[in-house]
């Protein structure tokens, strides 16, 4: 047995409470190391009967390793548990706090969860998980009022640049709440909407005012409105780790200096304060606009949850994408979503974070992040051709086994956004490419996510040339991906075992990704050839429908058919694969 | 390589602040595979300088696993990192965040720690750390008032039972607190002393009252100032999983069933309320006085946090010891946390978890636990002599490499209390096999830990025969060991390596440990010789002090002679060992 591979740590996601009731516990090994894994498992003040054994199954396997996992239940909700493990040569080993041992484990040398408390619970935003996100740059969206229009205004469709303005607005976005609709988008995300100089937004001068080229708060409720009305759900951007320059407490700092009482809402070095060559922790590297907020300070606290309170109360909001949630201390997030979720028990909180996020996402943060990772490994394998279908695979795995289920669910798969490439653009055009990564997306696990044009084949490099105009006139549009969009997010709103079933991968060689998400009633079978040739691929199916094209398929002599750059979603039944 | 052994995350204790300016980063990989272990690290907006490299120290070796470390700084505080291993037969490896790879990884693909945020930077307790903890269990301490004692209370030194009462008191304490001074205590701990029925006091009647046999809130007061007169910090014990069923709110939902509106601080299954076979939960089995509160509810928090906050303002705490705190979720802890630490910010947070408790010890919720999995080492390898010097060498590194440096110095630990036979009892009366456990206790890292009367050699079984009455008859005590306890608290005082350097074996074979101590100042080599023969252990210096028994040893022929159950406490110059 690989003892170096075993790994278990009382702590998510290694063990956590699915519910009061259920407790989820994981364990890993070496990959393929392993015959059996089975857990002991009893009431931690039980001295009367002898330690239940179940066995647990694989949940997840990488190209090191393998995780078990098993749901199990004592009624006093008091846990203590250690595992059994059989190696393929038949020799037995167990695992328990101290470590790997042969002999049967004593009583007190068994890992302990105490107890499955109610306030450890963390619970899934499920209309999330079924969801499809569309984030919108209000401003390139739709100009639905030209009474508003910032002076100078670009006519639609004209070139970007870092700062001009082009007047799409909030009732852009009502005007259009019927087009996401018909789309099939649950949720949409904003970037911000605040007063702000920029076209972007993200340097707020007031955390309280729509921005008058966007609209006002009462506009705003009536965009909520709108989309809930379409049966969309909206996310506002919220950007805390910085405010503008122009925001009145700092502006207080550069009137009052020391004095003021604001000074240390902010990092400031020295005084007064210089913007030319700031003397001021900022966003990014001296970025003057955007001074860093010390979310330490109480006060700062208070402000900024009574921001994220009243846009929930006032205007009916649903959740917050968190602008550079990274920069942030976990404690201002802990007190953040207590805030959140005491307002609005089913709202959704998301972090900008593109990296690994696990110390994050252990429940009482976060509900989710942009999952950046997703579009790299989405570039590397269909995009540059950089990685194998192997190396694809594994990287999943290795995402998931960072996370719950709960939050693999809710990571928010994306393939660009406003601060990307256009991935259309990272495929040099090649709309197949485009379509592959687009079936992963909603296919695998996690929420797919729209930025706004993608669905309509829009291009652009690097920021700002990603946030051109959105393409409204219907001969411009690329109507093959736009009805791809439609059909995918009808399958995933029919087909639940493509929100909540496990993903098992079936095949990874030759640039060929099959896999099957298999629930108690469905299962769906999906195979990915990324090749510029067709090929035929082993399955254990005879027969099977296509549920993207609406088709029987039959399958000859046990092998499926792959045109070249093509796909297959396919529905067997559970007896059949 | 072995790459199953390779572990990092981006998450306590791998990688965090030690302060805003220092990030302290851990890396594991298997024993011995390693020739040199890298760290390449920058800016993580820093697009134009190289990596900074710097070599990595070994700092916990485990019997699978060695970890390496790292203290660094980059001035923006925001860090972009990845490793490079060199493994035996020379092959380098680099470990990123999408795994181990054989290229220098992409910069995309770096670790990251976003920024060193101020709100997540753990502070140490140092006068915790460098200090000397006493447990007193109150009724069998010292009758300092007979005024107030219980009706029918047993002579002094009777027979314990379970329920009777022996007149201990807070005078009793005042009056004693020159003798703790004398012995070298800087913090005492009591078991429970607000209004309680029974003697231990875990059954709470009042959280705002002190048991009338102890005293009352003024003498509490009194008794906090004689202690901290006399250097003696104050904890006391708070039973916040659970309240007496005489509580009010208890006593109102019996009284009024489902109309109290105290119903949701409990888990009442139905009503009426059934004392005789609770239809509520409640700690352990059936406990019936002894009802589970609902800590999720937020006025059980605001109740219970408001007598956190009282105690520590009204009478002048230093800290709470926090009963059954595994069974508490995490979230009242943190709340615990943030209102305790604003009103005493160098108070100190100790949870009674009896097992690995990584969950609770990332620097959010608790600076302490009472180091139970020390205790049992202890009774492995010296009273029970079942496990190895080796094998007790390896459960001190895997401890140590679940927690950070911080809470490694503050975890409590202990070899008895309240809860388990006394030490010396586990040890048939063997004497010199608690004397080694001893020197262990006061040389490693953690705070020493002495349960009342074991330093005047108390014995007694398990509960409640471990609480029998403090002997303080001169002649009854164990004079040899009081004298012992008093010399290591001294030398804990005067040689802060043994507080705050690192730990490393030198020797762990026959029975035999041998470690030492090293700061820049000091370094003190202990030898501990758990055999019933005598010994000699090769040693690479040739003279040292016996700061134990303040003489000069002379090493002969590099071989130190151990006698019999004996221990070696030595400062050594630096260039010598």
């Amino acid at each position: 047995m690989n003892k170096h591979a075993i790994y278990h740590i009382t702590d998510v996601p290694y063990v956590y409470g699915k519910d009061t009731e259920i407790l989820v516990i994981r364990i890993r090994t070496a990959s393929k190391d392993i015959k059996s894994c089975k857990i002991h498992y009893k009431d931690r003040y039980d001295w009367e009967n002898d330690f239940i054994v179940k066995e647990m199954k694989e949940s997840i396997e990488t190209d090191l390793f393998d995780f078990y996992e098993i749901e199990i239940n004592v009624e006093e909700k008091r846990y203590r548990y250690f595992f059994e493990l059989e190696d393929n040569q038949g020799n037995v080993f167990y695992v328990n706090e101290r470590g790997i041992v042969k002999n049967k484990p004593l009583e007190p040398n068994a890992y302990q969860y105490p107890y499955l408390c109610l306030g450890d619970v963390y619970n899934e935003v499920n209309w999330a998980q079924e969801g499809i996100v569309y984030q919108i740059f209000p401003d390139r969206f739709y100009n639905g009022d030209i009474s508003n229009d910032p002076k100078g205004a670009e006519s639609w469709g004209g070139k970007v640049t870092p700062s001009n303005m082009f007047g799409g607005d909030l009732q852009g976005i009502i005007d259009k709440a019927q087009y996401l609709k018909e789309l099939g988008i649950t949720m949409i995300y904003l970037t911000p909407i605040f007063l702000s100089t920029s076209n972007h937004k993200y340097n707020t001068k007031d955390y309280y005012e729509i921005d008058p080229f966007f609209g006002d708060v009462k506009k705003a409720k009536e965009m909520v409105l709108a989309c809930h009305n379409a049966g969309i759900r909206v996310i506002f951007d919220g950007v805390f780790n910085h405010s503008g320059h122009d925001f009145f407490a700092f502006q207080d700092v550069i009137e009052k200096g020391e004095e003021s009482k604001y000074k240390d809402w902010y990092f400031i070095q020295d005084y007064p304060v210089n913007l030319d060559k700031p003397n001021y922790i900022t966003f990014a590297n001296d970025v003057y606009t955007m001074p860093k907020l010390n979310t330490k300070n109480p006060e700062v606290q208070k402000y900024l949850l009574d921001v994220a309170e009243f846009w929930i109360k006032e205007v009916g909001i649903d959740g917050w994408r968190l602008d550079v949630c990274d920069e942030v201390d976990h404690s201002f997030w802990r007190a953040f979503r207590n805030r959140v979720k005491s307002v609005k028990e089913d709202s959704f909180i998301i972090g900008e974070i593109m990296h690994e996020a696990a110390s994050f996402l252990r429940g009482e943060q976060l509900d989710s992040i942009m999952n950046y990772p997703f579009r790299e490994m989405c570039l590397d394998f269909f995009a540059r051709r950089s990685i194998s279908a192997g190396e694809l695979n594994n990287i999943l795995e290795i995402n998931r086994s960072l996370y719950t289920h709960s939050i693999n669910r809710q990571v928010l798969n994306l393939i660009d956004s406003h601060d990307t490439p256009r991935f259309l653009t990272e495929c040099g055009g090649n709309i197949n490419r485009m379509k592959l990564a687009i079936v992963l997306q909603y296919t695998y696990i996690g929420i797919p996510y729209i930025y706004y044009g993608d669905e309509v084949g829009m291009e652009g490099s690097k920021d700002p040339d990603c946030r051109r105009c959105m393409i409204w006139k219907e001969e411009d549009q690329n109507k093959e991906l736009l009805n791809m969009y439609k059909k995918l997010n009808s399958l995933r709103k029919e087909y639940k075992a493509l929100t909540y079933a496990p993903y098992k991968n079936l095949f990874k060689e030759d640039n060929i990704l099959a896999f099957v998400r298999e629930s108690d009633d469905e299962k769906i079978f999906i195979a990915i050839n990324n090749n510029d040739k067709s090929t035929k691929l082993k399955v254990d199916f005879n027969e099977a429908f296509d549920i993207y094209n609406n088709i029987n398929i039959n399958i000859e002599e046990g092998f499926l058919h792959l045109e070249p750059m093509s796909f297959k979603i396919l529905m067997c039944h559970n007896d059949s694969v």
